[in-house]
């Protein structure tokens, strides 16, 4: 339990308040307003900043990762649940929990099959453009609540929610300057700049009942029921079908979304990640979430960097957010339900705008153009199709661009270097050969992925040197031959012996070479195995 | 148009006219068969193997490749359907053509789009888990018509189902062998085993009415209607929608078999495939099939092995099987009508038998349990979730090995051999390191799938050799960077600095540099660029 505990330092504690106050304050708006994008009361967005951050303490390997709603997956949220029960409806928040209780389930059951190396699944221009267009549909779902209505706007609400929303614009833009200048240090200007939200949300409260506002039909959050609701199991087995997949989905973006901001941050501090560990911890903290009313949770790259730059030491700081947030929650919470939803639209549209980095897009755009075709067009996915077949596309274009790859392998025609005993690429180096002899070197382990492009390159080869007697497989950079390719093997062998032309392997690895002593090949080969190349050519030259 | 017609020499004509003859015998209970599978009227099967192929032999690239109807894809179809329409409704025929058409347009598009790299996705157990699992589905699915029924089984039905299925079974083990007693050439012997089923078919269709088996209740095949059915695109928007999904699946799936039965074929020829213009010849066929009252259709490996094996040189062979088919359905078809259904259920389990080859499976049991289990899961998932599943589970595991491979490069820390210019693998050759320089070379492009492998790495390398001043990535076998792992080499490089150590490239190839010139990391690099090993280390060391 608490594994960091042991390392714990008195002076780390400092930095680990002050990073658990700032981060509470940020994540009283920011859970509100995701809860909100996620369909559920408010109120929930607080449930779910509470014990799934407790749970990733125990379990996860980030110090400075904040566990808790984030937008997209909320957007995903909101997606999947919408054909099943309508926002505001008790069934929709019981299919909440069980959204999820069941991605947290994917995602400890992964974590348990350790296949934690999927992390890397999503090249950076398709994450990118998967946030950047999930931010555009969150974003433009937030215009209706701003307004107070879509295409008719009420007058106060739209006034309220575009105030609030100028008021955060300046905020971003210009408050860590003048903080600057009213003297306080640059970091804490920063970190100050990021409670504007949590000022706003505040200046609104004091004027729903000023101004009577809510009289005036300004809509508000309304009454939050008291205490933390338990986990309903009870709905029909269809529904639990129907949110499978979903939960598919959603466990697979909250692990990419939150290792992707952890590894950023674990790079700054030469920290290491457990991928499989965080499986764990964010599968627990989805279970927790699911247990304690709230919905499923991820870790927020903002929130986590807000928190590593607030001082953040180890996940104590995210203890001390919860406890504090537990606090507001046993607090009278009368003052929740005058909260404006035109001012938490307006947070919630300010927050997006920080997920609108271009910066990626510019980069892959110089760089290579075939990444910068990927960001678009999974971002266009997503608009277009909604967020779960923009993960589809995503998956897709990830899927393709690794495969390419693999159909791709290097192969160099071998030649020696006269009067030596060493072998290089013809095309590079100024070799000789021997006629009726033909050396290739594969640079790539050999599986289901490229053994069709070797055979390809295999027949081109032979077309080009007519003659060939001899094909001699230098395998010297062959780390491993997978099922698919010992068959692909023994076929050419035996398409080979048909046309009169030996195969021969030269440079087997060990670890390569047990492994084919337990098949037929190497008693089906028709030419001969070699230890060198050098030796392959004595022989056969 | 027919592009392998400049290359016809009359040598190859006997071949293709006796292949033509014998594929066409082996094609009438085949294709009604596999109509019956697809859950159409059995005549659909001849409509689809007569289009088809002359559109495929126009576009495709093999030249023994059978295109039609196919086991697989019948099951999939029926999958595909099954939701929509009942068996037999003038409405199921409709969606069949439609399938037809999108599964056409999407393999169509694919091969416009040059994305024939897709061939290799499949490993070699995962497809052939896939088959395995629709063999067993299919088998299944045919047991109530070859009973009469279950659980209560019609005698008559039962005893000229299960009287086909003794025959058959008989011819498929011993009849090669027969003809080889009876003075048969072995490659005669074989191919005329093959016309069992023929022979099967006609002694049935002469049994129905020398018994009066209809009028006793056995179910046959009914009236044939005359003529080529056109295609009718008039069903509602949902239905399209419906089929759009399956259709993407059922395409992948259609150029996957047809790719991994013509390679076999091509291999033993020396003869070479276009992934690319293959999707245009299959998705040319697809749609031909839609336009003349077919449903999808694909190369069967079965099928094509006997037209090769019959002496196919040239697509001509199924030039002239079409030809034969036209002919048979031009004349009277009403002998069609008598067909006993309970004998093309025999003759659908015994063909798909054919496709329950274990050796794949044996053969990774022993070479690699890990493929092994793939084959197995991929089996399980057909059999437990249904084909279009299986589907999903074969791509996931495909994906994931994909992934775990790309996720795990081989990455040596080099040292000096003392006295030379080369630099080598501290672990395997005798080598001489120098303090503070660590010195690593990557055995693979750096991409998103094993960015965060090598960030690891570096992490752990530094871990172990806590005086680095200096850390040289040598790049020699790195031939591409993508704008992941830029960013990545970005985050290494400022990471680095912060904690006092430089990050230098050495031995950068040529198009890689020509890439990295349009980013900014060379500007940020905190170290320099080298040449090669041995001026870093001259100048480091």
């Amino acid at each position: 339990m608490f594994p960091w505990l042991q390392h714990y330092r008195r002076a780390m504690l400092p930095g680990d308040i002050s990073a658990g106050i700032v981060v509470a304050m940020m994540m009283i708006p920011q859970g509100m307003a995701y809860a909100l994008v996620a369909g559920l009361p408010p109120v929930a967005g607080i449930y779910a900043s509470i014990v799934p951050p407790l749970l990733y303490a125990v379990f996860g390997t980030s110090s400075t990762q904040s566990v808790g709603p984030m937008a997209i997956i909320s957007l995903m949220t909101a997606s999947a649940l919408a054909p099943l029960a309508s926002p505001g409806s008790a069934l929709y928040g019981v299919l909440a929990a069980q959204l999820a209780l069941l991605s947290g389930a994917v995602l400890l059951v992964c974590g348990l099959l350790r296949i934690g190396f999927l992390a890397n699944f999503f090249s950076r221009p398709v994450m990118s453009g998967f946030t950047i267009g999930s931010a555009i549909l969150i974003a433009w779902g937030q215009v209706p609540p701003l307004l107070g209505g879509l295409p008719d706007l009420h007058g106060p609400s739209a006034a309220l929610g575009l105030g609030a929303l100028a008021l955060l614009l300046w905020a971003r833009q210009f408050m860590a300057g003048s903080l600057r200048r009213l003297g306080m240090p640059p970091v804490a200007a920063d970190i100050g700049s990021k409670l504007a939200p949590m000022l706003v949300v505040l200046g609104a409260l004091a004027l729903v009942p000023a101004l009577g506002l809510d009289a005036r039909g300004v809509a508000i959050t309304g009454t939050v029921p008291a205490g933390l609701p338990g986990l309903n199991l009870a709905t029909s087995s269809g529904h639990w079908q129907a949110l499978l997949q979903p939960a598919l989905l959603i466990g697979f973006m909250i692990f990419l979304i939150s290792m992707s901001g952890a590894q950023t941050l674990a790079l700054k501090r030469g920290e290491k990640l457990g991928s499989n560990r965080e499986l764990v911890g964010l599968g627990a903290a989805n279970l927790g979430s699911a247990l304690s009313g709230g919905f499923p949770v991820t870790g927020s790259i903002s929130r986590s960097a807000v928190n590593f730059s607030a001082g953040a030491n180890s996940q104590l700081a995210s203890i001390i957010t919860a406890a504090l947030l537990a606090v507001a929650l046993v607090a009278p919470t009368g003052w929740l339900a005058l909260l404006p939803l035109p001012v938490l639209a307006a947070t919630i549209i300010v927050a997006v705008l920080g997920m609108l980095d271009l910066s990626t897009l510019r980069t892959a755009w110089r760089y290579d153009r075939a990444d910068a075709a990927a960001l678009l067009a999974t971002a266009a996915g997503v608009l277009a199709l909604g967020v779960e077949a923009g993960v589809v596309v995503g998956v897709a274009l990830s899927m393709g661009a690794l495969i390419w790859r693999a159909s791709r392998p290097h192969i160099a025609v071998l030649g020696r270097i006269p009067g030596s005993e060493h072998f290089r690429n013809v095309e590079r180096y100024a070799t000789e050969t021997a006629p009726g002899l033909l050396m290739l070197r594969v640079d790539a382990g050999l599986f289901f992925g490229n053994v069709e492009a070797v055979n390809e390159r295999i027949e081109d080869e032979l077309a080009a040197h007519p003659d060939t007697r001899h094909l001699v497989l230098v395998l010297s950079a062959v780390n491993a031959i997978d099922t698919s390719a010992l068959f692909g093997l023994g076929e050419l062998n035996a398409s080979l012996r048909q046309r009169g032309v030996l195969l021969h392997l030269a440079e087997v690895k060990g670890p390569v070479m047990d492994r084919l002593r337990h098949s037929e090949l190497l008693q089906a080969l028709n030419g001969r195995l070699f230890l060198s190349a050098a030796m392959a050519w004595d022989e056969l030259a």
